[in-house]
């Protein structure tokens, strides 16, 4: 196989493992987050503002961590900056 | 076996491998999302209100995890940009 | 052997495996889902309604997940998009 | 060997090793259904109906992902829909 | 070696293995049941039928469990639908 | 090797393999059953009847999944239905 | 090598592998039910008859298993039923 | 294949590889340190600002860890050092 | 190299490898019983003979199943049946 | 390949490897800390101060662990003093 | 290499991966007991005497499984029975 | 390649591993340290001299372990003494 | 190479391995010794000396253990006995 | 590649694998003596002379561990007595 199948295929494989692991420790995080958050709302009833408000803060830094990933994937998948070494 | 062959049994196998994988956490999470949903009804029966809010969001954000991963199975499956580089 | 034999044999493993590992983790969130439902009714009996209610919902988004990868094997079993460039 | 010894080999163990690997989490999850539904029992006698009610509900949907597992396997075994390709 | 040797040899190992796996869980599954019973015989004496019927039922869905690997091991035993491609 | 060796070298591996992981998992559900059983004992010693009662048909439950591991390792060494397609 | 050393290799070594690991799990549930059995006694010294009785047909139980496995093993080393398909 | 087509893969995959694992562990962080400030909101209401003020630095101190490997996978495909050895 | 030298290598191999692992549990096992019985004793100082006596019982049944592993061993090193196959 | 190469390759995955991996205890172990500091701050916000001060003197010092692996990833990828062995 | 090479190889790598193994739950196993018999002096001190008993003869019997290693590998690296097979 | 290329190659390779799992546990325990001591402080905040104490030598000695490994990774990368053997 | 090079490289890189993992579960007995020791002091500070003299015993025999192994690493690297065979 | 190669090669990679591991538990062992140490100090401030001379001699013990380790580390680098056979 030339070099392009190579490439191709690292990146086609490469994606769908990042993605797939990418996205299992954000998953985990925020099954913690919210389940406290219920527990919390279950505890406190009356403070279910400030127990949102911070969940919500929390999942979307925590989204952010996979959006991170998403990126990269991207990143690979569209538009790779060493592919111009390869095609020189 | 020429490229296209090895591109293909790497594209299904990594499809397979990834949905597999990808699912394996958010389900986790949501599990634990769930579990503690019903602690926090049989603990606060009247404030089943903001429960289901909170966690019906919550699988919302866990789902768009899963989403994320099938999106990429997709694209690999059906339309992958690096394609091109092969049929060159 | 030739390239289609290969891609028979990747397919037909690959979706075994698929299939048994991807049931893995949506069993184990059932398990833990029903058995919090079943400690939630032994506490608050008279909540049962919204315990199920919650229980329901909650098990079909689980058992979504385990539809996508059911899904993603039925396709690669049946209908492969990428069979296309084989047979070409 | 021919392609057909391959294909019936990795058929056979495929089968053997998803039905071996398939059922180890749906038994873990009736399991600890069954444990708290006995638990539950034990602590409100009287709401036996709901529990039961819950219990079989619960366990038929477990069952229904093992079952996923054993239709795959049998598709495999007696009616694998990418045999033509290799017969051809 | 030859063709058959090969069947041969993959059956016997892989039966051996997957009945030796296939046990693993429902054991377990079974061990957790049976202790969550006897606790709840010492916590509530009085609900032992209820208990005992509850039990019963759920021993036999796991042991359904054990049943599936068996049959698939006796049909990869004594008699493989695959055997015929091998044969012809 | 001519393929007779494999073959009594396979099965004297594999079944010495079967038989020393097929006791692992009921050994401990054993343990844990016993365990328990004892705790009940302790906790509610009148109630010694219902406990030894269902302790033993428990035991008997998960030693005959012991055992059908025993007796596919006595028929892959004593009574191998695949034999034959060696010898012919 | 000819065969008999093969076989002769695999054997002892097969045999040392199974006994070794064949006591890991019986050793682990005996400490188990001991651990447990001395727990009770501290806590009902008056039940010492009923806890010595069922502690040690639970301990009679396991050790059957490990005796399984050393069965297994002697066969193996001293009479193994396979060894005349290699002498023929 | 030339050098710069191995330098390409292993940049590439690396970079996917890195940035999955890289956030695994802040994400597991971020979920545990949200967890605890819901909780501890519900246990404390009117020490909200210095629960918040401490959650948002640590999230920040452990984000930073996220773009130490951001930073570092980012030299890697934009601005590798090494790079120029390749071309000499 | 000839076959004794495989067999005798090995046979010391496996007989270091076995007696190291064979200790293993047997140890654990014995911890955790002598752990409970000091427990125990310092629940129940007046239960000691009776503990004393549950206790050693135990510990021989254990020391019984690292035995076993000591005697294959032995039998290996010093006087394997499987040898006269070797010498003839 | 040239030497050249090998280096730039092996420092290269060396270097996102331990990035990669160099975080992640940091990060559990600052989630640790932040996690029992707002526990802490919950059960006594009036010693906010000295709370504050111990939880910022142990980031630092857990911060300087990942900044050493940090140095030694940047001498590697940016100065290595075994580099002029191999310009020699 | 001749075969006194890999003999002597063999066992003295051996020798030392089974020693290095073979303390290792010995020493767990102490540390337990004698974790437990400090928590019962603390809990009971005038039991000062069966405890400090106890605790030795049990440390004893688990010396006794890490001297079974040290004697098997004296034997192994000093009189080893099956040298005289590799001297004739 | 020459020798000298693998001993840098395996120099810079085990010094990046060597450094990132060197600062793993001290990791771990300093972030254990420190937890534990911020729970003192809310129990005892009066006793806060003895515990910054206690906590700040307990770093030191931690933090020795850290400096260790990096004493050694520094020696291999800047004055290896073996390095003169490879030299001559 | 010639064999007093294998010799000396793996009784080097034995030796590593074995003080290295050696130490490991002695560390983790004493620990866990001192550990308790220290709660023990705690709870009961007029039992100082039972406890002092209880755990230094119990640590010199964990010590002895990881002296078991100091030795059996300076008998290889100095005065191997197996060392003679080789030299003939 | 000659024979001094290897034996640099191996030495300074298992010194660096060796102190790198070799420092795991001690700090563990560490972390949580010193964990204790302040648990302890929390609860009994008075106490805080016996439980400092408790930890430090602890302490000392554990990195008398360490230490051997480094010893062993240092000599392989150093002065390794094997040295003189490669030499010769």
């Amino acid at each position: 196989m030339d070099k392009m199948t190579w490439f191709t295929l690292l990146s086609t494989g490469g994606a769908l493992a990042a993605i797939a692991v990418g996205v299992i420790f954000p998953a985990i995080a925020m099954g913690r987050a919210i389940t406290q958050a219920l527990d919390a709302l279950a505890r406190q009833p009356e403070a279910e503002k400030a127990i949102s408000r911070t969940l919500f803060i929390g999942l979307a830094m925590i989204e952010s961590l996979a959006i991170y990933v998403l990126v990269i994937v991207l990143i690979v998948l569209f538009r790779n900056p060493l592919l111009e070494y390869l095609l020189k």
